[in-house]
């Protein structure tokens, strides 16, 4: 028997940093090891000594020093957990958040380390969440529109505010110095593969999903950028670059430096960064077209492939070789979920804190669908797919004075459902077929109900990935397609899926006696889906704008 | 120095009876007892030993012998407690919920304490807030419409399932055999006046605001009540009276039965029966057009005077010498306003019980008017006017994760300010000015943020009455005018509000700041009243549809 070999996947998340050591023959995961983020979302004020700098609503951000403390506890811990020889890790990949972005000096260094920046807040990594710059993606959409651009229509035929150019605008608009003082602008996933490798490498993925950028169009020209702001005219070239690098490829090697931090070989294959969700869909077992991955956790992600680009009303993004090279990869989302659930339990039912979902989960098991009365409009966080506004809110409408928190709680996870319910339905409205769902992430695990909920919602029979940690899985088996079959690896994500991905025999199956109330109240969400969030009614947005001047 | 003279008054709510001891002279309460009805609100099964016989959602009973061991127990105690002589006590008059009544034998006893009848629930009081008679509604005002009839113009254009007809109509319905053991049909108010008297005596101000009967018009003629169902059509001859009695007028004198019962002396006057929120309007000064008297409790009821009738949207009814002798007398009411807030905290802060309200508000206050981005329709125990529709449900519109329990908690304040304005508007719409308010009940005592809120809302200055306890002080005022000056009593209920009701001398002023943002979102409040209200958007009734059939 050949020994034993192994690759390291490492996932950044919103709060924390998670590496996981796998044994490339089955996929085992043999350790895990988590740093929580030492500061953390940064929404109310910038850390100490800069915590007199408060931040607007709508500001997320992160400290790029936290992804180098995740780099140089999480991974000698695992080594030193796991007791394996360094010699046998044949690969690193890395998973984030995306489009978690930041400016930097030419050699990489954030500008928020910089002395004189660290009191900006756009000096710093802009996360996923961060919603501030929804007046640039209202300009780039109606630019684009003007313009009668192409490429809206891979992007549902809206340009988010989450996404890369979104923010940088943001950066120019509100502190043109720090925007003149970055040298570069990137995902701080190709930031951090570039502290492991020396060498600054973009991803198809990142560059794909929220950068416009295309393999057969590449990015949008100049005067597109020069429409947004004369100073913008040139910011891929000045700023980012036009070498995009293909998912599954070898970003490079350890070096010296990063083999100190993290006790690994310098040398080891670093797999090009990706994202959270769509790594999650090989480690799902996923890597043909007819099954829709949902990446289920403080929101839902939804990646599906397909053999040809289609328009779908509100996608986040298809972008070939996107999630498998060969296929194109769709990309959806809902913005909030289990955020939403959370939110609930800590705002409406604190006394229960710590068993708070489980009670809650319990009491809401024993209601039938519809017995509340209750529908809710999962907005919490605004509404990704298919409406693209972060100016939604929430809703929720029955409400008398017998109804109850669990009945609550259980009309917010089936607003959820009936979110995904949508998507799922544009996608096949647009041609691309969802015969199957896969889910994954943190939810699958904590709330059964929720995940009966989902398939009787959506009528479909839901596995669930044997991992509980697919971002870390896909990662560290992106690591081994980086080492290649010759180190050890495998040679496509295909092979190493085959091998290292699998399925929790248990499954979903949706209720037969279920089905028809929950048409009937599926029925109603769409109808308030479109009234509040295709301009029927305003009353959200007013009610934003009445906010802002308050 | 003439010998002090005093008056009882007795107000029978929801949750207890309360009697109150008031010197003639200058309104001054000497005392007060209450007693906790021992069945309560009987909403889910009958009392014991019929506690299988469970009742459908909407039904709400009472017990009538609570009220007489409300009697018995808090009279006496009052005499003990404050020592005066009951040859001192002149007077004594009730007021109650309504419309809450009962089918009794022919010699008043109710049918619910005959044995073969104790377990039927129709055979026990229904209460004001019973929900149950929607469909008799419906068809009281389908016929109505139908047949022209020219009364519904005086009860805002509806007829409510909580009045008088709607409830037997229901009883002949569901239970006939309880009809037709029924000999009369009367409004508990009247009931116990009866218990006091000997004698069966019917106010006009439940026959005219409950149960269509009109001071020039009488009832309406018996084709109409054939129309709703032949057994219908001799209600008024068979199982009730013809002869109303004007409020403010003397009932009999207390029997030797109930002057064993009390403590007081038989022969003592005893006033015809009036209704809580009615006898509030002198009680709080008000006996003139032009001043709005709000009753702020559970719910909200609104009591405004005028020279000469007038149709107006949804207002519960227009009543000639129904609060005040020579005028006539407009209500309309909230359904649910602080039970609204009672249930926020029950079920979504419950950790804060006890010091919940005070801890809620205290964190409300610090915000501003729309800081919150929330807005809410205040219907959990649907809406008693403009829109007349107890289907209609609550909702709660602009949540985001930074939203909290306080902001949800001001949200659902506001929302009962805006339900009062549209009352407010309707009325000035209609030629009924509404040139000052007072308020009175439980909830200006209690909750300052909300009277400021209501100013504010209002745009306009609110005084508090004096008492705290408006029904009783008003109860035993007309106690006073039933034993009538000769007796040391007075004449006239004007005479006896001069003397005996007094208001507070801090008002509630409107915050000019306030009232651009609390302006906006009531134009908001509106929009969505008339979507969700007035059938432009029919998710409430709907949801209430799937509910019913879980």
């Amino acid at each position: 028997m050949s020994r034993e070999r192994y690759a390291v996947g490492i996932d950044f998340g919103t709060e924390s940093g998670r590496a996981m050591l796998v044994a490339l023959e089955d996929g085992s995961e043999l350790g895990t090891t988590t740093y929580r983020y030492r500061n953390g979302v940064i929404d109310e004020r910038l850390p100490p000594p800069n915590d007199d700098v408060d931040l607007e609503p709508g500001w997320a951000l992160q400290d790029p020093e936290d992804y180098v403390r995740t780099l140089r506890q999480t991974v000698p811990e695992l080594l030193a957990e796991t007791g394996i020889d360094p010699g046998d890790v044949v690969g690193v990949g890395i998973d984030f958040t995306a489009c978690t972005m930041l400016p930097t000096l030419a050699d990489g260094t954030p500008l928020c380390v910089v002395d004189e920046l660290r009191s900006v807040p756009h000096a710093w990594v802009k996360l996923w969440k961060h919603h501030a710059a929804q007046p640039e993606a209202d300009r780039i959409n109606a630019v684009a529109a003007q313009r009668g651009e192409p490429w809206p229509a891979r992007y549902g035929g809206r340009y988010s505010s989450e996404w890369f150019f979104s923010k940088a605008l943001q950066i120019l608009d509100e502190a043109p110095e720090v925007y003149a003082r970055a040298d570069r602008l990137l995902e701080a996933a190709d930031w951090v593969v570039w502290q492991l490798t020396g060498r600054e490498t973009r991803n198809s993925c990142t560059a794909g999903y929220k950068a416009i950028w295309s393999k057969r169009d590449g990015f949008p020209e100049d005067a597109f950028f020069a429409a947004l702001d004369p100073r913008f005219e040139h910011v891929v070239d000045e700023k980012m670059s036009r070498r995009i690098v293909p998912i599954g490829s070898c970003a490079g090697v350890l070096s010296e430096q990063a083999a100190a931090w993290t006790g690994l070989r310098a040398g080891t294959a670093v797999a090009v960064a990706n994202v959270d969700a769509h790594v999650s869909a090989p480690a799902a077992t996923v890597t043909e077209p007819g099954t829709m991955v949902i990446i289920m956790g403080t929101s839902n992600c939804h990646v599906l492939l397909g053999d040809r680009e289609r328009a779908v009303e509100g996608m986040c993004g298809v972008v070939e070789d996107g999630v498998v090279p060969g296929l194109f990869g769709f990309e959806a989302g809902q913005s909030g979920v289990g955020d939403i659930f959370a939110w609930f339990v800590e705002n409406c039912a604190p006394s229960r804190d710590g068993a708070g979902h489980a009670e809650l989960e319990r009491e809401a098991q024993k209601l039938r669908p519809g017995e509340s009365g209750l529908l809710a409009l999962d907005w919490w966080n605004g509404n990704r797919s298919v409406l693209v506004d972060t100016d939604l809110r929430g809703l929720l409408v029955g409400m008398t004075l017998a109804t109850t928190a669990p009945e609550m709680y259980r009309a917010l996870i089936e607003a959820t459902a009936f979110g995904t319910r949508v998507i799922v339905e544009a996608f096949e409205r647009a041609g691309v077929p969802v015969e199957r769902i896969v889910a994954c992430g943190g939810l699958p695990d904590r709330n059964r109900l929720l995940m009966q909920i989902y398939a009787d919602v959506m009528d479909r029979e839901i596995a669930v990935a044997s991992s509980s940690q697919t971002p870390a899985l896909g990662s560290a088996m992106f690591g081994a397609v980086a080492a290649g079959a010759e180190r050890g690896g495998y040679d496509s994500i295909v092979d190493a899926s085959r091998h290292m991905a699998h399925l929790r025999p248990d499954t979903y199956r949706a209720t037969a006696a279920h089905r028809e109330a929950y048409d009937r109240l599926y029925a109603e969400y769409v109808r308030l889906h479109d009234l509040f969030g295709r301009g029927g009614d305003d009353v959200m947005r007013t009610l934003k704008r009445i906010q802002l001047e308050a």
